[in-house]
């Protein structure tokens, strides 16, 4: 389908679904961005799950979200049960006004949902010229280190650094060996999963995509992943105010109330303390891309495949698998 | 041998090499610290090789360390390329000093050198109520994705969180599958090191602690823990004004110049933005702790091990391998 149908596609569906045009636009674009990047996990096939919230109130498709400024360089800010997209729009545009105006911003978002790729909000702030962290709690997932049940969502960790040129350095890895979002893909089209990423309920390995969704996704690098999703849940559970330790539901399938997920957001101006940062920024990654290479490998930042992929994508037309088209059209009918 | 006698002898033989009676001090707890929490790779192990570079005139032993405020929430060091533990203790102090005062702290720190462990200083942090992150870069012993040759060090991350109880949740993880320390007192104790973490010079697995130290350690996670690695280069190199991509020396076999090292520390107080988190922090670790876990296994959080380790170890004595109580004689002879 051509990028811009789909975007109005979208937009469309989610206007009917209650949302103002402003917001639904925000949700298409970042939906559509997920599949340009080549993420389709986080784009349209996740449309049909927030319209169901949004139909079973679970959702709040007409939110009062409020900011409080807590101070200069800190700001509060409570989503209202409203779609994520448009917490984390509300929460990147203030971090970036903050950190403009005082050089550092601190941006909590409590009472959000699942809102897409961290990368593309911190791409945002990158092109402001900051340095930026985001973090995000997600519904259990992983099981902490010597345990056997999922308690961890895959709590991502993204930042971003300006590279003094047009393709930003956009670190963006979830705990999770593989993303939950490519094994609900698989287990919708019936295709498996790689070995040694997933185990089922009983705690055995398996490749049944289906099968991982009930069990427990193995998370990297083990006791260390499990450290790191560990410090994701406190710092968008615990201290930012939202679900913790397990209670974040499942938006696909848990409709008894809102996830209630947490976002901190962190950036900063490059020139903080230094004024070379953007010439520096290139002799860095210069070295790094020019050291010998493993035969056959090529050094790229994270990021810059993203960005090349996009480049492409967006020349063509977005690939809808038939399930998902039917939905789309069903959700409009 | 006895732990304050230790702790006397370490700072007595650092005056000897100049350092004041306060910065020698800092050392020594830190130093000693290391040896209780059963990081030995970061302990007594070192102090020789502190000595030399004092001597060598690329650690400055009486430091003019200057502290520029650059806003209200943010601090940016020049730590004058005194002893590593003397810049982090700055620093750290700096950055609780200003987040108690402002809810936030951003401390940036350059020309300082190895600091240890970063669980120590986060430690401090937390004891203070505060959840606080610490960064800094390291020689180069990572190769990035795709390169065989090292650029990166194992530029650890740590982050520490009160918990409500005498026990900090202290993560501290190196982005190498072990650190280099340990590899280091492997090399000099000659024993072999576990298999699948090091490769030699060209590029072949080895057990060989020597032949790893001239070679390339393995990131955890692939791809993902060499991102992490470049983050923590950026961070505290390029964006810090430190040494990066590479030309940070090596303290044990480099002395050419100071090291250059560069850290930041991020601390922000627990109630920044609600009012029960000392209450759900403990909900947090209990629901955590209390899951179903694989046979055999326990749940601890991080830092949890290390505190009973540490706890024990305070009623022994210290166990100092021969070799390195003849270098401790020398150093005072």
């Amino acid at each position: 389908m051509q990028i811009q149908k789909l975007k109005q596609l979208i937009s469309k569906i989610l206007i009917k679904y209650n949302l103002n045009k402003k917001d639904a636009e925000i949700c298409a674009k970042a939906l559509i961005n997920a599949e340009l990047v080549g993420a389709p996990s986080h784009g349209v096939s996740r449309l049909k799950m927030y319209c169901e919230r949004i139909k079973k109130k679970v959702i709040n498709p007409k939110p009062k979200i409020k900011i409080k400024r807590v101070s200069n360089s800190v700001s509060f800010i409570d989503a209202d049960n409203s779609i994520g997209f448009v917490a984390a729009d509300t929460g990147i545009k203030e971090t970036i006004k903050i950190a403009k105006k005082t050089g550092i911003a601190f941006v909590g978002i409590k009472n959000s949902g699942h809102y897409g790729l961290s990368g593309y909000y911190i791409e945002q702030a990158v092109k402001k010229n900051l340095l930026a962290f985001a973090f995000t709690n997600a519904p259990p997932a992983i099981a902490p280190h010597g345990g056997k049940k999922t308690i961890f969502g895959t709590n991502p960790i993204c930042f971003g650094s300006p590279t003094n040129s047009k393709i930003p350095f956009i670190f963006d890895t979830s705990m999770s060996i593989i993303n939950r979002g490519k094994i609900r893909v698989a287990a919708k089209l019936n295709k498996s999963i790689p070995k040694g990423v997933a185990l089922d309920k009983f705690g055995k390995q398996t490749t049944n995509a289906k099968k991982a969704l009930s069990g427990v996704q193995l998370p990297i690098a083990g006791f260390r992943g499990s450290g790191l999703a560990w410090m994701v849940d406190i710092l968008t559970g615990v201290f930012v105010g939202s679900a913790h330790s397990g209670k974040v539901k499942d938006p696909f399938d848990d409709f008894r109330g809102p996830q209630n997920i947490g976002h901190l957001f962190i950036a900063f101006k490059n020139n903080l303390f230094v004024k070379n940062f953007k010439q520096q920024i290139k002799v860095n990654i210069n070295r790094v891309k020019n050291i010998p290479k493993i035969k056959g490998e090529k050094i790229y930042y994270p990021g810059e495949r993203k960005f090349f992929r996009k480049k492409l994508n967006s020349k063509k037309n977005i690939k809808i698998p038939s399930s998902i088209k039917k939905d789309l059209d069903n959700l409009l009918s």
